[in-house]
Order: structure tokens, then C-alpha cells, then sequence
């Protein structure tokens, strides 16, 4: 039978496989060459965990211990590379993959957060963290406003995945179940988002262009 | 009696409210929607003390295991955005804000430093990092050329009092006065600075528009 | 006799002022004033080192604990803005500078990610940060598309030289002289590129202006 610590390590490498293909095709339609394609890939794939190790003093930076993390950034990224003609009229099918992605990040850190008896809201902060940093690089790397800043119902999406999350893990119920019910939580609210176009209400009344 | 840790505490508290507001309203100025304002609101509040916590191994991030400091950036910036408004026709006074955070922050990192027993000139250059990193961060996320590096009288500010607070410190005494008189030169200075428009000489003759 | 360790120091010494100046000439070529040149050029050249250290959480980030590199930084820059006239007409000789640099700087990077008993894959990454994370700092601070993505031979060259470093290393012999074959395979590599302009084949045909 699967335990926990093996279905997280394996929806941990499907997340890092899923963020680099988001991150390597947003940097083939900026035109980077090659290896620019696969260090952005990287990059978006591993930034969200680099930062919450980094954050937590007593943590390596995954990616740096366990090479494995290393080598799936990196396949996902080739992967968009040979098939980046014929992905490109998958786009909504892709955006499944950063929705996944999302959903699979998030609870991963919330659920490191937890481990290390952080408190309720850093925990759900690590998670968003981990769910939206990448992105948030992979944005500055190209130089462009990070996206989750102008659409922040990503983000949200993520806070509020994961505050679901950490209260039934506490009040409710441990085990592989409760991950799963986090994720899909996060991925069925990022599908409705997308479906419905919802937004936040403008802050700025009679002012936008 | 307060003593000096309950001093610096309260200090630090209140630079998270000022920073956060400061942030907040950049972002508001950006027409970010709700929650990206508190995002950049948070990030201008903790970003200055988080890259110190990152560059001196043994420290916790310090937002990550006090979450009164996550409160209350996210609390200064939610006021921001309740009362943007009537901030709006507030600007100098609230260039104060980030006046005082400039002094709090600078002196605590400079206070950091020491008790970690850092060479004086790594000392000074965590006072810096904690007093102007989190407006660098600020200026990174929403795409423009940080402040700090067009007006760096700003950071120098923060050098200069940082040095002076650290000098006082080792060759003449210890206590809550010294730290109050390190953050009011720095406030001081500042606003002698803005009162004055005081800049650099710049190294470019007859070249400038 | 110098030992390894000597060795090592000194050519971290060279590298500091090498990078410090290439970055402090991007700095004055916007035309920031002189302590944005400095700021900017310290930044550069210990930015890639800094990441690294971070990313390895036993270690000190290095000019925090040892403030000679704080110094030489200072001082690259410092001599960058006072020789600054006469430098702009020796341009193709400076970017030597940051050609030894990078091959510095690479192999102190896997060397350290080999004492941590690292896997392959990230010393060579860590080789890589160390040498160019300078370089995307400094664009980003002076917001650009760092040009490491648009001209990724440099960081190829980073990654090819280091796994060859790192190959030799565990195959052959320890020693300093493997240290200075790896930092001459890098310069001789980025020499010869720069002579016959090589670049990436596109990925993008008939699509470029």
C-alpha cells in the first residue's frame, strides 16, 4: 500500500513536471533560445519550494538534496521544447498543468509548514508560497508585472485552498485523503474561476480605461 | 518598566504598519486590485527583515514564527485600503511613514548584526537591507526601476545613521536611549533631506536631459 | 608553498573586483549616481556567492562573515566611477573582467557544492548560480530581461565548464591545478565564442525581425 511520505513524493514530482512545462512555454512565446527555455522552466518549476526552504532555517532547499526534482524540471521543459509546435494549440488544455500545479504545491506546503509547528497563518502563507512563486519569477525574469498580481484570484485561490486545508487537518482528520481533498479543492475552485471569469471587484470606481 | 527588548518589539511593530501602508499605497497608485495591494503591502512590510533573517543562517524568518508582524502588515494594509480616499490627499504626511519605518528597520538590523557578533561594516549593511529592501522588493514586483537606486540619498541615509548608531553603541554606551537616538538622526536626516531636496552630485556633466 | 585553500581565497579576491567593476560600468551606464554605482556593482559581485550560500543552509553567507569581500567590492566599484572616462574607451578589455569572473567564480561554486557532498547535478547548478546570478541580479535591479536568457551561451559555457570541473575532479585528481584548468576551460571557452560569435541555434525559424 502507498503511504503518505510516497503519494506526496509522487504528486510533488507530477507538480514540478506540470510547472515546468507552464514555465518553459511562457518563455518560447518571449522567443528565449533553448537553454533559456529550460532554465525558466526550471526556475518556475522549483522557485516556490526554493523560497519556502530557504524560509525555514532548518530545511535544504529540496531540489538541492534530491536531485531527482532536478532532472524532472529539467524533462519538463525538454518535453515542451520537442513538442512546443504542437502544444501550442493545447494552450487550454496546458493551463490544466499550472492548475494542477497549483493545487499540488499548495497543500505540500502548508503540509511543511505544519510539520515544522509553524503557526496556522505562516503555515497557509508557505503554502501560497509554494503554489505561486515560481510563477512570481519566472514573471520577474521576463520582466513583466508578475501575473498572480493582476489576477490575484490565483493567489487567492491558493490562500483559501489552503486555510481549508490546515483547519480539517487539525479539526478534522490526518492521512492521504485530506491532501487529495485539498487539492482538488483548489483545482476544482481555480476550473470554476476560469469557467466563470470571476474577479475581484475593482477598487477604482469610473477610472478604467 | 520597559525594557529594551520590549522597546524594540513595540518599534518593530509599528515599522510593520508604516511599511505596509507606504506599500500599499504604491500599489493602490498601480491600480492593483484588493488583495494584490495587501500582497504588496505585506511583501514592503516584512521583505527588508526577511532578506536579513535569510543571510544570517541561525535566525528564523521572523514574520514565520511571530505572526503578530503577518497581522498586522496584512492590518496596515487593509486601513490603507479602507481609507484610501482620504489618504490620498495625505501624501507628505504620510511620506512619514516610510521615514519612520527607514529608522526603525535601519536600527534594528544594525542591533541584529551586533548581537550575532558581525563584523561592523556587515552590521551597517544588514540595517541597510532591513530599512530598504522591503521598497526594492516593492519596486521589483511592480515592474519599475527601484526608488532607492534613482534617489539613493534614501539608503545613504541609512548608512550613514546605521554607522553612527553603531559607533555610538560600541565606544560609548548601550541601553533604549541609544537606539531612540539612532532612529531619530535617521528621521531626522531624512527629513532634512526632503525639506532641502538634497541629492547626490551626479557624475554625468552636461550629459542630462 | 600556497596551498589550495590560499589559493582559492585569492582567486575569489580577483573574481569580487572583477565582477564589482563590470557591474558598477552597467550601473554608470544608466547613469545611476555613484552610490547606485556602488550599491549595484556590490551587488553584482556578490550576488551569485550569496544565493549559493543561502541555498546551502549550513553555510554563512560569505561577505557577512569575512568583510574583506565587502571591502573589495567597494573598491572595484569605487575604482569603476573614478577611472569611468577612461575605462569607456577600454570596453572589449573589460569584459575579461567579467570573463574571469565567471570561470572564478563557476568553480568556486562546484567546489563548495563538492565539500557539502553534494550531488553532481547541483554543484555544477551551484557552479552556474555562483558565476552568473550576479549578472541577473544586476538586470533586474536596473530592470532588464537579464542577459544571461538572451545570450544563455554565457550561462552554458558556466554549466559546461563546471561539469567538466567536477568530472576531472572526481576521475582524476584533487588539486589546485584542476582548479585552474577548470577557471582556463571556462575563459578559453567564453574567449572563443566571443571571437567567432556563436550562438544557439533558434528554435523559432522565419519568425525573427
Amino acid at each position: 500500500m502507498l503511504d503518505l511520505d510516497k503519494i506526496l513524493n509522487i504528486i510533488a514530482i507530477v507538480g514540478v513536471i506540470a510547472f515546468a512545462i507552464s514555465g518553459a512555454l511562457t518563455a518560447m512565446d518571449r522567443k528565449f533560445d533553448v537553454l533559456g527555455v529550460v532554465i525558466i522552466g526550471f526556475t518556475t518549476a522549483v522557485g516556490g519550494g526554493s523560497l519556502r526552504d530557504i524560509i525555514i532555517p532548518e530545511r535544504d532547499v529540496f531540489w538541492i538534496v534530491e536531485p531527482i526534482y532536478t532532472y524532472m524540471a529539467i524533462l519538463g521543459s525538454v518535453l515542451a521544447v520537442i513538442f512546443h509546435n504542437k502544444i501550442q494549440h493545447l494552450r487550454t488544455t496546458l493551463s490544466l498543468f499550472d492548475t494542477i500545479g497549483l493545487g499540488l504545491y499548495t497543500i505540500i506546503g502548508v503540509q511543511i509548514g505544519i510539520q515544522y509547528d509553524l503557526p496556522g497563518i505562516s503555515c497557509v502563507i508557505l503554502g501560497a508560497i509554494t503554489g505561486t512563486f515560481g510563477g512570481v519569477i519566472r514573471d520577474i525574469l521576463v520582466n513583466e508585472v508578475p501575473l498572480v498580481f493582476q489576477k490575484e484570484i490565483y493567489i487567492s485561490i491558493s490562500l483559501l485552498g489552503g486555510s481549508i486545508y490546515y483547519l480539517i487537518y487539525w479539526y478534522e482528520s490526518h492521512g492521504a485523503w485530506v491532501e487529495i481533498l485539498g487539492i482538488s479543492i483548489i483545482i476544482i475552485l481555480r476550473l470554476i474561476v476560469v469557467k466563470f471569469e470571476i474577479s475581484f471587484p475593482t477598487l477604482y470606481k469610473n477610472e478604467k480605461e
